[in-house]
């Protein structure tokens, strides 16, 4: 039986990928498996580049405007040159467009980017244009960096401390009402589908843990939190013990009131939240906390950094590295 | 009634994204109407972007196998940097697979992008992985260059000589064999076959133009060459005289036999052509052409920039700007 791309899985495939990619030796994050990559264009000072692509089919929520659209596909190429401590230089998108997309509707993507990219202070540059069979967003970006102050997703240290950059389980909320019709009171729905349709990069705070120095790993966690804490783990070779997430008072109204476990919530049904997680050295927490204070932000601690591997929650049990995966057959 | 984007075509859809679309005053090639991007990194040294994508149910000629597509999609996005006089420093690609995909078909897919980034001495860095319902292979690229050696499209200067990298019309040829089953004898129909299959982009050509200082306004022709020059002519308010056109003989032979105009092929049928066209200071034309020599390649004039507007064959008519475009419905 021939395999195809479902059963394998985006984050298995990924793996395969490299397998086969001829890898740059001069790239400065891991070539691929971090969410961002870096190449040194002078003495100290490197240039930190990421794609990321917006499709229809499985990207446009129930209600999303194409302005919406088009600003949250800045911002999820914003948030990761965010977590890498990069300031961006421009964005460019590939657009592909059905033949029978509305033209106001254009008007109205466009506006999104620009809108988007205006939030953080950059610009959409340039970009391609073509016909596909459903609404196709690729942007890519870029940004500098100082090559000391870049945040890996690979450098955390038994010890560290582990932090978030904002409240926690509001995606995950957003997804269930506007995906599995769950009700909420009218305040928790706002917040909560809020939180999915106008997302917020962290770019302030990325770039002030950048320049406090005390931050040895950075990613954002929008794949999902469980998911992306493993990834922190395993790239840094080490393991993650959690002590208590902090958590939207909505999203805890919302598990109590429909009887969800709200720390599984928040670990495994959240994704395309845009908060940076990093590790922190913890002689320098209190610098991180007000690096991040002076810009606006806030620092959470989640927990620690322990020798071994693998992700764990305060009672021992494991947090599998587990999400929405695209390209990934449920297997039933 | 409501307009759709195939109501307007690409062309015209670019100028109405930029209406909407805030520009960025800092940019360096005129905001997405050049090839690529450009923003200045430190004093005189610039970084250029661009993005090219290649979507499966417009780009996928018969028989060509996914190695080729992955080695084309990577040579398309390193023309519009050789046009730039730009230095790659890596690609990225966001990939949109459909979930049937076979996984053997993604690894020759990805040899070819390692293939083609390889061949230009650069490599792809990362991407994004996503399902969508079609192949989607959004490439970036970012190189650097030095900024007085930036070569825009809009710079021709009344008195400049015209001129292309290479030999024209194989594409058309292998247009018409592959698309509309024309017939044509072995060798021709090879060598037409493979320029669509395995097109070369003037990256060393480039470099080489851009360092001799001879260059005034450059652009590559993979929208077809009648586009690109009245692109380039309208960039730079001026307009330019066609002379001769240097036609590979295979092109000659195929339009022999098939009663075809061998000019009008050549300018209004082609595309993914990935020749440059390039505008050059007339006392500079020797260093020009020695500098293209130095490197392997060929610089042949193809005729002449004037006062005015337009594109003209030597007896006078005009050339259109038309020629193969996305989201544009026939008109019948």
């Amino acid at each position: 039986m021939e395999l195809s791309v479902s059963d394998v899985g985006e984050r298995r495939l990924i793996e395969y990928i490299w397998e086969t990619l001829e890898k740059d030796p001069n790239e400065l994050l891991g070539a691929g498996l971090d969410d961002a990559v870096a190449k040194e264009l002078a003495e100290g000072f490197v240039l930190v580049a990421h794609t990321d692509m917006w499709v229809e089919h499985t990207g446009l929520l129930p209600g999303m405007s194409w302005r919406l659209v088009g600003r949250k596909a800045v911002v999820a190429n914003i948030s990761d040159l965010a977590a890498k401590g990069a300031k961006p230089l421009g964005l460019l998108f590939s657009v592909g467009l059905p033949p029978e997309f509305p033209l106001e509707s254009l008007r109205e993507l466009v506006e999104g980017l620009s809108e988007g990219a205006s939030e953080y202070g950059t610009h959409v540059l340039g970009g391609d244009l073509g016909e596909s069979r459903e609404v196709i967003l690729a942007g890519s970006i870029f940004g500098v960096a100082h090559r000391e102050r870049l945040m890996p997703r690979s450098g955390a240290q038994p010890g560290d401390l582990v932090a978030v950059t904002g409240l926690l389980g509001l995606t995950a909320v957003g997804f269930k009402i506007l995906l599995e019709e769950y009700e909420a009171p009218g305040s928790v729905k706002a917040k909560a589908v809020e939180s999915v349709y106008r997302p917020v990069a962290r770019l302030k705070e990325g770039l002030a843990l950048a320049g406090c120095g005390a931050v040895t790993a950075s990613m954002d966690i929008s794949d999902g939190l469980a998911v992306s804490l493993n990834q922190m783990a395993e790239a840094s070779g080490v393991s993650i013990t959690l002590e208590k997430l902090p958590i939207a008072e909505e999203a805890r109204f919302f598990a109590e009131r429909h009887r969800l476990d709200l720390e599984e919530l928040t670990l495994y049904e959240g994704g395309e939240e845009y908060e940076l997680l990093v590790a922190v050295r913890p002689g320098m927490w209190s610098e991180a906390v007000k690096a991040v204070k002076n810009v606006g932000g806030s620092l959470y601690k989640i927990g620690v950094v322990c020798e071994g591997s693998g992700v764990y929650k305060a009672d021992g049990s494991k947090v599998e590295a587990k999400g929405w995966e695209h390209l990934r057959r449920t297997v039933g």
